[in-house]
């Protein structure tokens, strides 16, 4: 193995609301001699998503925060370039934890954290994306949550994102009715030409919870049985309003508190009223779906049958700028940094 | 038959907030001669119960609303007093939906309204309660939705009451730790003492979100798993903040609610944090639990396995009074009106 030096984000300081490039720092570290049992992958692609802020708070969450002066977490893939490890030969293309860096040298003992895959019918990037994490996310909340009759209206926020763009495909191939809530005409547009929902609303022109409520009961003239929600705040406010007795809420998200705001569900009695269900989760505490959640989507996204956009930032320099954007909704589908 | 009189109480208004008198009339009316197929009840008991302060708002709740000028509806227990229908012969006992009036007159096509009992091992009256509405009510939260594992804890607001006694008794019975909560010293110590509770919080010495979280952590050093919801409002928030990852919230009351006060609830974004599920029920909706509910809570009650408090008023004249005095809690278990 030739030496080779590799680039590290580390989170250096916690942000009150909005991260701040100044959050992180870009460090040059040798890569070091491979150990038995030891790994090294290079990284094609780095994924980023709004858990990670979360992450980035002190306070616990659903997971420990990220540790300061460590490389941020973050999902992976890549190419095994080098091996002390029998289950992995050098050219092997892998999915995995690997952080904010250009490479990752993998323990014996961790190497369950990698899994092979196949990049000859399936884009490499797709593994961070509909055939990753986001798109079991959508396949969980859509099937074992929401699990909409032919015929059901499902409203997803985020439509055009990473999740919410798989989740309304998944609806329609079941047979439902699929409305998008997005930010931007180019957005709503995509959400419906590309993505094939029936129907996109802009929130952008809707400035508060009646107008919103009012151009959801113009798109879901028979109210709204499943809500995919990315985002919490004034959006599932006026969701609720329009939904109907035995609605489900998949709350997979709420962006609009990951800054730290509160954001009060204005009438929570209609969860009695209308018998909600309303269930929160995260897709690592499901594990057991994923072998059945990657099959289909798999199979569907090598049939041509589920589209996805990406939005590629180029460099490990460029990550925290990209996440910035990422939680201001400048991203269009899966945002990514591409490391090679 | 003689011709005998019916009292009635019907709504003559509708409430905005807190009910008044001036809502309701008694009037008397002469029973009718009975046709073919028809069933006269004289009823013992009415149950007065907090949904009937929904159903009182020209609104559209889970149900339609209580029409103006005829008789309050209402569960009751009692006796067939006159049959001319096969299936029911004088002194059955009877529970049905007879609403706020002394005699019900069934018709052949709605007999399956009616549903014979045995007072022989159970008290008549407790078809309203344990063995009843309230006691399914219990049976369904604790059972379908919160499902308690063995040493998890329940904690149970209004548990003084019809429904929030049998709540955590069952939640005993099956291993689970109960913590209740109720107004005032002496219906906390019924619960521990009567109803077998661990620990009951009263909540009227905590002013604030603050307060009543503090005393939650105390009573519940293991967080909560499960919390059965009568309320709504400032104890929702306080209970929130204690509840564990993957805590269920049966949602089956928001008596906070019932008189039009919002109740916006404070920290949405704990149902993701720790991924909860909430779930709005009413058991009208369920009846495919009723046999089964049914058939435990029977058992349990004539083995003197299961305890309950009744509050009683007499006479149909007082129902109003007692309606009112009910939605602000001045009630001790299931409040009933004694008819006979």
């Amino acid at each position: 193995m030739t030496t080779r030096v590799n680039k590290q984000q580390l989170l250096v300081s916690r942000p009150s609301g909005e991260p701040q490039l100044d959050n992180f720092r870009l460090v040059e570290v040798p890569l070091p001699e491979l150990a038995p049992g030891q790994v090294l992958v290079r990284h094609h692609y780095l994924s980023l998503d709004p858990y990670m802020r979360g992450r980035m708070n002190e306070a616990r969450g659903y997971a420990d925060p990220q540790p300061l002066n460590q490389v941020m977490i973050g999902g992976t893939v890549g190419e095994v370039v080098a091996s002390h490890n029998d289950r992995f030969a050098v050219g092997d293309t892998v999915v995995g934890m690997g952080g904010w860096q250009l490479f990752q040298v993998v323990d014996g003992a961790q190497a369950g954290m990698l899994r092979k895959v196949d990049s000859t019918r399936i884009p490499l990037s797709a593994y961070l994306g509909a055939v990753g994490m986001p798109g079991v996310t959508a396949w969980y909340g859509l099937t074992k949550i929401i699990a909409p009759r032919p015929g059901q209206t499902v409203v997803v926020s985020a439509a055009s994102g990473a999740v919410g763009s798989i989740v309304g495909q998944l609806a329609k191939l079941r047979g439902a009715r699929a409305v998008g809530i997005a930010g931007g005409p180019e957005k709503c547009r995509a959400v419906v030409e590309e993505f094939g929902f029936d129907h996109c609303i802009d929130y952008r022109v809707h400035a508060d919870v009646k107008s919103l409520s009012a151009a959801l009961k113009a798109a879901c003239p028979e109210g709204i049985d499943g809500y995919f929600e990315n985002v919490g705040g004034m959006i599932l406010d006026a969701v609720m309003l329009r939904a109907n007795t035995f609605a489900r809420i998949a709350l997979c998200g709420m962006i609009a508190g990951y800054n730290g705001t509160p954001i009060p569900l204005a009438a929570p009695q209609l969860i009695l009223l209308n018998r909600m269900r309303i269930e929160g989760f995260i897709i690592s505490d499901q594990m057991e779906v994923w072998p059945e959640a990657l099959q289909e989507l798999g199979t569907l996204l090598a049939a041509g049958r589920l589209r996805y956009r990406e939005t590629i930032a180029n460099g490990i320099e460029s990550a925290p700028e990209a996440f910035i954007g990422l939680l201001k909704g400048r991203n269009f589908g899966k945002q990514l940094v591409k490391l090679i």
